[in-house]
C-alpha cells in the first residue's frame, strides 16, 4: 500500500533545509536522492555528492518518483513540474505563483499523465487549507473564504498597531528580520496573497482564474493619517484577500486593506502568523490559524504533502469538474475608505454613493460605495503616492 | 470511481434533521433510503413509508451500503455498527461515547471487513480534527493536542465571565436553549470531552486508552470565590481536555478546569463554539475553531464522511501501526488551585509543594505541584462539594 519515496529536489534554501531537518528526525520510507542547486560553489551542510546543477539528474533518473520544487523562478519551476509531471513523477511545489498562474494546465497535466501535483505548502505555510477545501468542505456551500496570507504584511501592520511604530520604521524592521525582501512590493502590494487566493478559490470554488485578472490592492501607500483614522475607532488595518459566492453562480475575488474590529476571527492574527476564515452555510464560521511561513511550518507541509503522495493522494478538482457553471465575477458593490490627496482624483472616480466626507488641509478621504469593477479600472489613479483605500464594512 | 451512496439512517433528532437538510439542497449521487427510529408514534416531517422501528430493515438490506449512526444509546449504537461492519456496509458516526468506548474493537472489526467507519462528527462538530489528525499531522511530531471540545459547559463558563452571571443561572439558561441536559453531568462533569479526548489521543497519538482510566473534572463545583479569584488576575476559567507527549513514549490524557489567560487561543473561544490547539514540532502552533455542535455544523461534518465513502476513505490508524511503544501515563506533575472547606481533605490529599496557601473564614485555597496520579486516586475526595480544583499554568 505504501511505496518508498525517492525525491529529487530543486532548491536548498530555507524550506529545503527545514524539510531536511524534519525528515532526518523521523524515521520515514523516503530519501532524498540528489538536490539541484543554482550555485555549485555555494558551501552546504551535506555532501558535496548530494549536489548537482543540471536538472536532468533528476528529470532523467528513473529511480526518483517524487520531485519536490523549491526554487524561487516561477518560470523556471513550471518546466520542472511540466517536465517531471509528464515524466510519470509525482511533485510537490510550495511556489504560489507559478501553481497559480499554470493552474489549469498543471491540473490537465496530472490528470492526462496519472500523476500528482500537491501544494499544501504553497498556501499559508502550515495551514492545511488545501486539502480541508479539497476534501473536507467538498460538499459545503462555501460563502467565503479569506484570511491572513501574508506574514510580511501582517508582521509590519502588527508593530504598526501594536507597538506604534510607523509603516517605514515596520518594513524596515521586517526587512531585517528577513520576513521581507528588500523589493517588498510583492507582500505588502499583495501581490503573494492574490496568488494565494487563485489557489485557494480554485478547491474552494472550482474555478481557474487568472492573477493578472484579480485586483490587489496592498499597504504600501498607508500613511499615518489611516492609522490614526483606524486607531480612533478601534480598528485594525488587516491586508485581505476575499474569495465570496455572491449569488449561486457568481464568484468575486479581491485583495484589499480592511479595516476590521475585534469581534473578526481575524483581529487577534498577529505578527507573522496566518489566519483563514471559512464561512459555510452548515459548518458555520470555521478557523484556521498558524504560522505562514517559515522553513519549519513550510517544510512540515511539503513533508505532509510527500507522504500523502505514499497513499495515492492527488486533488481532484471535483469543483471544477461538478460546478462548470460557476463564474468569476467582477461586478460587486463594496464599501472602502478612500484617502486622496488630489480633488481631480477623486473626480475621476465613479462612487456609487458616498456616506462621508472628510475635508481638512493635509487630510482628505471619503467614504462610499463603489463597484468592484471600477477600482479595477481607476486602479492606477487609486493606487497614486498620496492616496490609500482600504474595505470598511 | 465514485459510487451511489445509499443510506441507512439510525436515528432522526437534530443531527438526522439537519443532515437531510443538506442533502436535499445539494445535487449529490446519494439517497437516504430508510430511517429507523425508536418512537413510531412521533409526528415526522417526512413520509410515514421512510420510517420504521426495526433495524433489521436497514442491516439486511443488500441495497444499502451505507449506515450512519445517530441515536444516543451508545450500547445500542455499538450494536448497530458492529452488525453494519461486519456485514459488509460502511459507518459514519457521531456517538463520541461509543466511539470512544469501542474503538480498539471497531477498527479491528473494520480491518477485518474491509469496510469503513468515519466519525469526524463525534468530535468538536464541524471542525475538522479527526481528518486532519490522520492525514495532515501524520508524521509529525505533535508535542500536544488540547481544546474546547464541550460548548455546553463553555456556554456556561462565558456567561459566568463575559455576563457575570452565578454557575447556576448560566447553567439554567443553558438548559432552557437546550445547549445542557437536565441532567448536564456528562457535559459539565467533564465526561463528554473526555470520550472526545480519548477519540483524538487515538489519531493523534496512535493509543487506544479506556476512558474509565482518564482523569475528568468539570466545572460542576465552580463556585463564586473561584470566579472572582480568576477575575483578579485576568483569568478565564475553561474546561480543558489534554493530550500531552511527555517524552518520547509516554502521553497523559486528562480533562481538567484551567485558568487561562489572554495569550492562550483558547482565550476568546466563546459561547458555544469550540476550538483546538495543537501544538507540533514543525507546524508550530495551529488553532481551529468552529462550532461544536448543532444540527447543521454536525450534519455538515457527517455529510463530509459520508462523501468521503464515495472515495473509498478509510482511517488507517497509521500511528497505531507504527507507534506501538506509546504508552499512555499517569505520572506526570501538574502545578493546580485546589479551593477547598474542610482540613482533613487537605491533608488526605499528597502536594509535591505548595507554593501559596490562603486562609479566610469562607474560602481557603492552595497553590501547588501534585501528581496527575494522586488526583486520580483522591477523585471523589476533590470532587466533593465545597472542594474545587483547576490546572493554573
Amino acid at each position: 500500500m505504501s511505496k518508498k519515496i525517492i525525491i529529487g529536489m530543486f532548491g536548498f534554501g530555507v524550506v529545503g533545509q527545514g524539510l531536511y531537518d524534519i525528515i532526518k528526525t523521523k524515521k520515514l520510507n523516503l530519501e532524498i536522492k540528489r538536490f539541484v542547486i543554482k550555485n555549485a560553489d555555494k558551501k552546504r551542510s551535506l555532501p558535496a555528492e548530494l549536489f548537482t546543477t543540471e536538472a536532468d539528474v533528476i528529470l532523467n533518473d528513473p529511480e526518483i518518483n517524487t520531485v519536490v520544487e523549491l526554487i524561487d523562478d516561477a518560470e523556471a519551476a513550471f518546466e520542472i513540474t511540466k517536465r517531471a509531471l509528464s515524466s510519470g513523477k509525482n511533485v510537490v511545489s510550495a511556489n504560489k505563483k507559478m501553481i497559480a498562474c499554470h493552474l489549469e494546465e498543471l491540473a490537465a497535466i496530472q490528470q492526462e499523465h496519472g500523476t500528482s501535483l500537491l501544494y499544501e505548502g504553497a498556501v499559508c505555510g502550515s495551514i492545511p487549507i488545501i486539502r480541508n477545501l479539497e476534501e473536507y468542505y467538498d460538499n459545503e456551500l462555501l460563502h467565503s473564504v479569506s484570511g491572513i496570507f501574508n506574514g510580511s504584511s501582517n508582521y509590519i501592520l502588527s508593530k504598526i498597531f501594536n507597538e506604534n511604530q510607523s509603516y517605514e520604521g515596520a518594513l524596515k524592521k521586517a526587512q531585517e528580520l528577513g520576513f521581507a525582501e528588500t523589493d517588498p512590493i510583492l507582500d505588502v502590494g499583495g501581490y503573494d496573497p492574490k496568488y494565494k487566493l487563485a489557489i485557494v478559490a480554485s478547491h474552494a470554488y472550482g474555478i481557474y482564474v487568472d492573477p493578472e485578472k484579480i485586483l490587489n490592492l496592498g499597504i504600501d501607500k498607508l500613511g499615518t493619517q489611516d492609522i490614526r483614522f483606524a486607531k480612533e475607532k478601534n480598528f485594525k488595518i488587516k491586508l485581505i484577500p476575499l474569495a465570496k459566492e455572491i449569488d449561486n453562480n457568481r464568484v468575486v475575488l479581491y485583495v484589499l486593506p480592511k479595516f476590521i474590529s475585534a469581534d473578526n476571527l481575524l483581529y487577534n492574527v498577529e505578527n507573522e502568523n496566518n489566519g483563514v476564515v471559512v464561512k459555510a452555510a452548515f459548518a458555520d464560521e470555521q478557523f484556521f490559524f498558524g504560522k505562514g511561513a517559515g522553513g519549519h511550518p513550510t517544510g512540515s507541509a511539503v513533508l505532509s504533502d510527500i507522504t500523502a503522495l505514499r497513499y495515492g493522494y492527488r486533488y481532484e478538482y471535483k469543483k471544477h469538474l461538478d460546478a462548470t457553471q460557476i463564474q468569476y465575477s467582477t461586478d460587486y458593490v463594496l464599501r472602502v475608505y478612500l484617502r486622496y490627496t488630489d480633488e481631480a482624483t477623486l473626480e475621476n472616480i465613479k462612487f456609487n454613493n458616498i456616506s462621508e466626507r472628510y475635508y481638512s488641509e493635509d487630510f482628505k478621504y471619503v467614504i462610499g460605495e463603489i463597484n468592484l469593477q471600477e477600482i479595477i479600472e481607476k486602479r492606477d489613479l487609486i493606487n497614486q503616492p498620496g492616496n490609500f483605500i482600504a474595505e470598511l464594512v
